[in-house]
């Protein structure tokens, strides 16, 4: 079983990419005011979504793919199976961006399967299972705190008719803003699905691992567990000037210390990530010691014992770090999901397409979130990265190279061939 | 030789203070935003400031003395002496505020001198060596960044016809403001002097020293060298879900490590103190590894030799921590003050006078820049210190007990009867 199936019209694939990347809210890219121009900023339901939702309607259609759009604006297109009663293999992701963003994260995953299908279609025909390609909304809750609005909704864990209370920066509500873009209809079909036999997702890297050795696809294991905290660190804000170091209570001192305690300790414990990203210190001012710090904690591992163990030993050294410096130190979590699994047979059956393929891979935790981890809970998934530059995400500079763009498609194509047309998904 | 005068008047000493502190900008005072009500902002040349010299001028006249303003606005209360052409000996200090600042930096400076000069006139009559108290303008560079443009003027660091390109944040000029509050007339004295036979400054420690080591007075044997520089660190802000700790160049663990390292080094070296007080993250986001970090550092001793070697020293360690985690380090001066050494002879007489009295004391360095430092290269200098509560100052939480604000008022008085009755000070 199995068949080594090239995807080799990569200009094409390439052209889809920077005319999506057209899409962009001009105006909210300038007030991002970053440096480097380029980016990409599509935010759920604003016209450049919309516009390009739209556009992702008609490549869709070009395929050859049924289209269809559910109650929250999931853009879906379907390649219908000899058997239409059968579980469908869906694979996708989504168009909506941060602010100022890259041209790839998500784009890539639903260009790249609309580019799959085709050349399965072309190639093949109808498969045995139906296979869908969805354009998600709303993943990366750029817009509205709610992150995976989209795959929420198709798995079980939000409903279209909530969204009431959840407000954009302009006091928006999801709700009314869904309303906006024509969605929420009740002539529009339900989102939630129980006929799935496989989810696959297709996406960048967004890290340096691939890059640095030298691989060509990443196979995700395991999709992170996150936790994130809110520390603060309670001293004595005195004069630089007139404090004796021993008499000092230092709370920049004392975060320093915890910051590298924090490095020290997640080196030791393989592939745990552990970062603090913000941190603010008052009064700031450069002749007063930091009487006050405030920062934040982001430690993810894909495996929840470990991560609750981690952060149980950080945190008893933070305690005894506070304790010896005369500091009142608080933790306050405001963010905790659980390392989501990957079907270790689809893992092992991607494995088996890139050797075919003949290209180079890696298995690998995925750092970031994904719509992927959505459908863990509800059927097999899977998720197939290519190499990042540099590692760059959520920055105008995103690039992963058209061959290597080519060569996720390749695999994507070859995995979707065994499930859907071998009816390997089954 | 010597005399133990004791000052008794504290009530009276209190209520001066109390009265003085009654001068402040409310405006000025709210957008601080303290949370803490009850501190003084008096910038140099605002009504505060004109409304408070004008009554410290009176108090300086029910005092017996002769009151005086020069060009720039520095107010002279002079006990006359039998030789009129002696030197003078002379004390004071300021009463310009920082925002939101306490009620005796600076100001128990002018009002202990005013007590011990009356005190003095009343027991003794006239001195063989005139005795003048001023209140100096300017001294904290609250309102302009010009920190002693009052003491300056005096001692010929500045020329009072300069200051017209120094503007304030509202754009005025120093010359304008000077101007508006009645200054820069031609009848008007001018400041420098170079009739001085000694300069003593009463002053708040605004340390935690004597407090802890329970201590009266504080005698202060040099005024501490600064060193002040801006660090930057740059590093590569990526994912922190998806970039393996092997593979990041956290800007901010670096400064972090940095911190640690300053604190440890300015720890084994004797009365040098180190303070990282200023510190900005950049993007400043949570799930992201910082990129840029930018921080200020703080150093100061009494000995420049010491001073010079320890920033050698600790940027050869920088270097090496940069080099090591891949960080680009730029390190820029902007700011350098010498340390100032105290009269070894005033100091000494100031040992004698608090044992006469019986006071406790302790030599120490001033960790704190003070007008006295301007007057030790061209007369013997000497500064006398308080015990602050808990070491706050710049705070409306500043504070210093009656009793203990009295006791630094009969050193004063003590020590001008040596200088300027006994003639000490020829």
């Amino acid at each position: 079983m199995g068949e080594a199936i090239r995807f080799r019209r990569t200009s094409e694939l390439m052209e889809q990419i920077e005319r999506l990347a057209a899409f962009t809210d001009g105006q909210a890219d300038e007030s991002a005011g970053s440096a480097k121009p380029g980016g990409v900023t599509r935010l759920v339901y604003t016209d450049a979504w919309n516009d390009a939702q739209a556009y992702v309607a008609e490549m869709m259609a070009e395929a050859g793919l049924t289209v269809r759009w559910d109650k929250v604006g999931n853009l879906i297109g379907r390649l219908e199976g000899l058997d239409p009663g059968a579980p469908a293999v869906m694979t996708g992701s989504h168009i909506d961006t941060v602010k100022n963003g890259g041209r790839l994260d998500g784009v890539y995953g639903i260009v790249g399967g609309i580019a799959a299908l085709r050349l399965l279609k072309d190639a093949f025909g109808s498969p045995r299972l139906p296979i869908e390609v969805v354009s998600f909304c709303e993943e990366e809750g750029s817009r509205f705190p709610i992150a995976y609005w989209g795959s929420g909704n198709v798995t079980g864990l939000f409903d279209w008719r909530g969204g009431r209370e959840i407000i954009d920066a302009g006091q928006v509500t999801l709700a009314a803003a869904m309303e906006a873009s024509g969605f929420g209809r009740p002539e529009q079909p339900d989102c939630l699905r129980n006929d799935l036999a496989a989810f696959v997702e297709l996406h960048i890297e967004q890290g340096v691992l691939l890059e640095r050795l030298a691989k060509q696809i990443g196979i995700v294991e395991a999709i992170v567990g996150q936790r994130r905290y809110a520390v603060s660190l309670r001293g004595s804000a005195n004069h630089a000037g007139t404090t004796p170091m021993p008499m000092r209570a230092d709370a920049l001192a004392g975060a320093s210390e915890m910051i590298v305690r924090l490095e020290e300790l997640a080196a030791r414990r393989a592939s745990l990530v552990a970062t603090v990203g913000k941190l603010a210190v008052l009064p700031n001012t450069p002749n007063v010691i930091p009487g006050t710090v405030e920062f934040t904690l982001d430690i993810r591992h894909d495996n929840e014992g470990t991560l609750a163990w981690f952060c149980n030993y950080l945190f008893q050294e933070y305690e005894e770090i506070a304790n010896r410096r005369g500091l009142a130190l608080s933790i306050t979590p405001w963010l905790e999901t659980k390392p989501v699994p990957m079907s270790r047979e689809l893992t092992e059956q991607i494995e088996n397409v890139c050797a075919l393929l003949d290209l180079s891979y890696r298995r690998m935790p995925s750092g970031a979130g994904h719509d992927a981890q959505l459908f863990a809970p509800i059927c097999p998934t899977a998720m197939i990265f290519v190499p990042s530059k540099g590692g760059i995400s959520h920055s105008p500079e995103e690039y992963t190279s058209p061959e290597q763009l080519s060569d996720g498609v390749s695999v994507l194509a070859s995995l979707l061939y065994e499930l859907a047309y071998e009816g390997r998904a089954l």
